[in-house]
């Protein structure tokens, strides 16, 4: 995975650059989704409850990443009504246990179509897709191989997903995302730009075997 | 639901920009749709018949606030020849009975493919939801809970539409949207932020419904 | 139908303006698709065969409108080796018959599918639709109405559509659209505006039939 | 084929300018895809593993178009930790074999679905369409013709497919394209242009046959 040979000018403006590009793919209206960028000054984190495509660099928080186990802030948003993303303990997930650079949230729906096609009642199951090229842009896996994303289910509030989702973590240390029923997906990586290939590559696998079931063509790995 | 945290310049232009978007979003093709925005002057509207993605800010309408009654015109169109949207007096229930402070008009084809689904011959129907992350986005709803949304029949004229309307919201004062089938949604928040966020999670609700119901995965609520 | 708010610069650039757009919306991609202008200097033509999203203003023909038995060129694409749109015999119908101000053609995927729907051979035959409000932006039309569009077979050279265009045109003096089996949809109007208008909507009805068909929740006036 | 009427600035501009354009068409996401173009200098050819939609100029690596049984590095990419293009023995197939102008992969959905339709299980087949208007913008075809594209499986590794890709090619010398059976496809040209239409005519005829087969309305060819 490669560094981008075009280089954003800071953590904060990229923060936001990715937000609206998240927005035209659909991951993040309705001020759903997010992304946080970890760099040499700490954690960037985007305020909650905002419209995603219409954040300004100011008003992205900085966290402490020496401090991975209660979110401290460095630096608020300038807007003083502003609080911090309610993903921030999940994105902790990804900091503290896998040593993410970047991890992303998205309402994909077709996150949601995929989730639901595997776990019809919401409760805790895998997505499987297996033979697609576009798996080679998930840390490790080749286009035969059979990848397996954990689905959790959603809960009431965004923070009591940490545990749950902590858990899938450690259940499947060979992949860097985790599936929410009904709601979206988490995306890490070792930088942003793998965080977002990942994020991109699964968006189009989940894709991928909703429109083949829709076909009557299950993709090996398919739900029957 | 915060202010956003990139302030455009003035309503008028804040209603032409936001009609772009729409336009791009596929709300607002074929001169349909639109946004109406109060503030400390008065009520903007967008004129009618006109494609909504090329509005100039010198041709949005200014309306008194003072006066919720009956459409009263502060100043035109800088175009002699346009005249001020038919959705006025629709815009005007939420302005009066809601206490709005912005009214958003959608021709979303997952609207209208929706309200087909609940209504299949067209009449007055709900649109019933439960279960999906993106509920959060509208005022004081959890995911778990069921969302009912009205449908009302669709009429000749637009402005016949304004007592079924004004009905529909007295009887569904949980949420700030009216689905008209064949046609479209009308939905409103106290900003301009929480309207646009509202219908934009409730586009992604259509279309979610819409989509299950294809893959034959109806969500909770779904209709059967 | 009124002016839009917002001028363009001159009938060419405006052209090359609206048939990027139309790449966008997916009506012109492969070279296909484009639009022609009449104005004060005559009708404005985009050349054959080039990418429609980059074409430059200075290669969009001018053709005597004074004269529509056939096209006399006042004034050739700046690049010598520009030909004239192979649409042109199609666009003069309705220059001629209609005394339209501009004629659009688009290769839409959904006309394209709902023509399939209607004439699963690919012979004569009608698309109706009943019941939408995007029937409103048609000429003349009301939202409760029946609206039919003719449909004719394809042939092997675009020219030879000309006379059973014309034919089609006679027979349908209500709607100002013709389409097109495997192929899509020539619509016109007394301006560019009107013409852009009539085929955004037409192509949302397009739509609307072949996702309800697809739902299994066929609009009034679908075929069964 | 005419060249297009807007020139851009260089060939190595040009990649990265398409690259953005092929992303937003969804051929391009999570680092896939590209375009190799040629000129008098040489063969420009995007590096390896990179956000296609942000390539710098500078990074474009160009390869001697003089020496074609192998890939000779003329220049390489300003970033020293980036490497070539996977795709380049595959680029090479259709400059040595076919004197293409420039070479196109895509990762796009519509590809893969169309192949999974031909090829349920993945091994060698071929799509067939007939009977659409943008078949006339492959080279040399005709709207009524049948065409077919001949699909081969995947491989492990991209450069293992360079020899079953060359045996597709020299047994389909009609068309300018190989399908990859979940994976993608390969489109060129005698110019940018031309790969670029055939690209987008392709595409469009993918999603035409999957999309009627989804209405349960198989076009001509249709497979069944």
């Amino acid at each position: 995975m490669q560094a981008p040979s075009h280089a954003p000018h800071s953590s904060a403006e990229l923060v936001c650059e990715l937000c609206r590009g998240f927005y035209d793919l659909g991951w993040a209206s309705g001020t759903g989704g997010g992304i946080s960028i970890r760099d040499e000054d700490g954690i960037w984190i985007a305020p909650s409850g905002v419209q995603k495509e219409r954040i300004a660099a100011r008003d992205v928080f900085l966290l402490d990443a020496a401090q991975l186990d209660e979110a401290r802030i460095l630096r608020r948003a300038a807007d003083p009504a502003l609080r911090i993303s309610e993903c921030t303990p999940l994105f902790f997930n990804a900091y503290r246990d896998r040593g993410a650079g970047a991890v992303l949230h998205s309402h994909s729906m077709w996150a949601v179509l995929a989730a639901r096609l595997f776990s019809p009642e919401g409760g805790a199951a895998r997505f499987v897709v297996q033979g697609l090229e576009m798996q080679k842009g998930l840390r490790g896996k080749g286009c035969f191989e059979r990848v397996e994303i954990p689905i959790i289910p959603n809960t009431a509030r965004e923070c009591e997903l940490t545990e749950s989702m902590a858990a899938a973590m450690a259940a499947h240390p060979d992949v860097d995302a985790v599936m929410v029923a009904g709601h979206g997906v988490y995306v890490w990586g070792e930088s942003w730009v793998q965080a977002k290939t990942q994020a991109e590559c699964l968006d189009y696998l989940f894709r991928a075997v909703v429109e083949a079931h829709r076909l009557g063509l299950p993709l090996e790995g398919s739900p029957a």
